[in-house]
């Protein structure tokens, strides 16, 4: 081997045994809380010991704040194929609160860190999440207020429409168990129903 | 005075007494959180000293225990007057959502020791603050299974309409600011559009 095929390849296994120790960790961290996992926990969940860890992340939560930057990746990701899409915002609308609900039901790991255990971050780190969760409520605005200037959607100001969608959609977490009676893509879409439509049934009206 | 009326006296005395360092308590918790609070704070707030907390409080839990107890008391006498009201499920709904929002936003101090402080109940406390809720929101299901069987609203299963009922008026006490530019009633009036007709605006249809 060539010194340039050994180096891609050790970067490839480091980026590999990166994410088994984000994985494994994010699973410890949603069972039992992030104070109650040690490195130590980490490490054994995948059978290394704490130094292969500790060669990768600096401590614990150097470990946190990357699973929060990684659904923050994630998350912004999603919203980004969506909003880079070339259609109305009626179907914007649906389509982002589609997706949001869906991301707290199928990632019920992070959704679990990332709704109870942001305390365990740092203030500037809690500053960052701050500043991202703004950032993320104000696409979601300027869609609303496209469709409002269009005459698509009511004369609700968005803010109070963007923090309907996400009081809908994060309730999600207390309550949501996989193995429901209801599919994920079942409750998303009567989410989708009662935002846009309401629950009133306007076709039973004269 | 007889000894009648020097009961009564004495007893108004404590009820109002009682009344003071509930009062002062929820406000200094509401402020500082209740790990931070100590009896001698709330007795300085009233100019007392933390014997007179003692006459009436066995401790600092049974001072914060008695604050949900009121909260649950006054939110439950609410929706029992909507309840009890003879008007048809798309009235009820709507009043329902209404009082729920406005409790949020007009009893800000009850609402963040409510939805930041229950881990500091004990777990006894906790199953009955469970208990409680599960019980409201029973009630509000049963008014959606109403108005469903009835035809007025939309055929969502009611356990997700009440999730989404409490999570868009729960999310407010995130960002509500009594000083703000809308007014509490303004905000609740959009949430019950919001939820009973949805944010498309359906004049604009052809």
């Amino acid at each position: 081997m060539n010194n340039k095929i050994r180096t891609e390849l050790k970067a490839k296994k480091q980026a590999y045994v990166r994410d088994e120790i984000i994985a494994a960790a994010a699973k410890l961290f949603a069972e039992r809380g992030i104070r109650a996992v040690t490195i130590d926990d980490i490490a054994s969940e995948l059978g290394y010991t704490k130094s292969v860890v500790y060669y990768y992340f600096k401590n614990k939560n150097q470990v946190v704040w990357e699973i929060f930057n990684r659904i923050h990746a994630a998350w912004s990701q999603d919203t980004t194929a969506i909003i880079e899409q070339d259609i109305p915002p009626e179907a914007m609308l649906p389509a982002l609160i589609r997706r949001h609900a869906l991301n707290v039901m199928e990632r019920t790991a992070w959704t679990a860190i990332y709704f109870r255990d942001q305390s365990e971050l740092t203030a500037a780190q809690q500053k960052v999440v701050r500043d991202r969760k703004r950032q993320y409520d104000e696409r979601l605005k300027e869609v609303y207020q496209r469709g409002a200037a269009a005459g698509v959607f009511r004369d609700i100001p968005a803010n109070l429409m963007v923090s309907s969608i996400i009081g809908v959609c994060n309730m999600t977490h207390m309550w949501f168990n996989p193995s429901g009676r209801m599919t994920p893509a079942e409750i998303a879409e009567h989410y989708v129903t009662i935002l846009m439509q309401g629950c009133l049934n306007t076709s039973a009206r004269p």
